[in-house]
């Protein structure tokens, strides 16, 4: 692992690194915030996951998360939302290929070799993390935006004991009826459908929840609503009695105006839940 | 002037918006945050000016200003750096021409058609914000980074009784003795040294000071020193007893992230300056 960079933000330090990555058979890029505390001290690890055309660096410098985790006491993964690189598969379009993870495990050609940010992001890459930071791997929570959304509930649905509380900035809801699902999971999991269930929230919440508290924001002039499907997921979460707040922002749209509004709700939330 | 867009954050409108200018010749992008309260009353504005190679979008997305500007009811308007487009003069350098405009009036060919920064954010900006948007005119404060940082602070000394108070961040303090300003004075305004101490904030300081507070941060591992001299605007502001405090901050670095975490703090010393 090599850094690229550190900055000190907030008396604590945002680090760029690049390591090798086996699961995705290429290098990858993940920024790591970690407040003034982590000087002496382990801290919990709140993961964010971002969205299409997004990197690492995207919410690093737009979502203002840093002065809430300094507060707080607590470390922030910003992982990449793919594989990248020229002998890396890719398509034209903004939403498949890099930039376009899906976090999922591509299963076709020719995404297979190197679309496996499903494993990386809940495996490889939480223990490198546990492996050389101050970081408490029995605390930890996660959140994300849009496809990230999709991610973080997604990721802590199906790997509950890991989290102690999950949210999400207009996550995509229900992608399995959505052009941004359909179209990506056909491409890297195939054609059966049953195959895509494991990454649908909705489906996910309809089934089996998640055994801790869910925060959910949604802008009500989101330009993407048709695509995002909220509707889905809080049917799902009130259906389930899920723990867990959904919340229409009247007028914000999809952008990251709307997320670092509501930022310091969210990482005090996770705080809440993982007893800071 | 037309709207480009207008995006929700923190109970207020982050606005970008373009002009024909006449300062300019040419159409010139700015962006406005309004609060809040602004949709029901005028507020006080406070000037953002930036750096090198920066638009009106760097610190818009990335320095956290709206937070503190929607809770002290305050507006902040974000200028380009320099005049833009195909038809204005430019220079391979980063540090001269488009993006690089050091908040003058040029009057040296090729860059005397365009280059009027100084009259833009001193006249013609001031005026149409003032004519078009609920700020109060009479109630304005200034502040920017590096290159705008020295706009910040030779703007509020020549036009003192327009500001309530001046802060920057690492401002470029000294530009006749550095290699970031000595060349862009040379181009912009020719040989004669006596025209640039106009455009020197030490110089401005020594003679005749700010009537107001004065902020000055400055982070001891800026990786640019050498270019910034510090040091002179420190004596300076030292022998003309300026009311101002200039603070050195242990380990910050050049970036956003050096201003984002200080940015509260400059906020709350503007919202003091101004009776907020």
């Amino acid at each position: 692992m090599k850094t690229l960079s550190e900055n000190r933000v907030f008396d604590g330090v945002q680090g760029v690194y690049v390591h090798p990555s086996v699961t995705c058979g290429c290098e990858m890029t993940f920024a790591l915030y970690l407040p003034p505390e982590a000087a002496h001290s382990k801290v919990p690890l709140l993961w964010y996951l971002s969205g299409l055309t997004c990197t690492h660096e995207n919410a690093m410098t737009k979502a203002g998360m840093q002065k809430y985790a300094a507060e707080l006491g607590m470390a922030v993964c910003f992982p990449d939302t793919s594989p990248r690189g020229a002998d890396v598969a890719d398509d034209k379009a903004f939403d498949l290929g890099q930039g376009a993870g899906f976090y999922v495990d591509a299963s076709q050609a020719p995404w297979d070799p190197h679309f496996r940010m499903w494993s990386y992001v809940t495996g490889e890459l939480p223990r490198l993390i546990g492996d050389h930071f101050p970081v408490e791997m029995d605390r930890q929570s996660i959140t994300g935006h849009s496809m990230g959304g999709h991610g973080a509930l997604t990721v802590a649905m199906r790997q509950a004991e890991r989290f102690a509380s999950v949210s999400a900035f207009a996550p995509i809801a229900n992608p399995v009826a959505s052009d941004w699902g359909r179209k990506q999971f056909t491409a890297y999991l195939g054609n059966d459908e049953a195959d895509w269930a494991a990454h649908d929230s909705s489906l996910l919440m309809r089934d089996h929840g998640f055994d801790g508290p869910v925060l959910i924001d949604q802008g009500t002039s989101d330009q993407f609503l048709d695509l995002l499907r909220p509707e889905t997921l809080a049917e799902a979460m009130a259906a389930r009695r899920q723990d867990g707040v959904f919340r229409f922002q009247k007028g914000y749209d999809h952008s990251y105006f709307f997320m670092a509004t509501f930022m310091e709700a969210h990482m005090a939330f996770h705080a809440d839940a993982l007893d800071l």
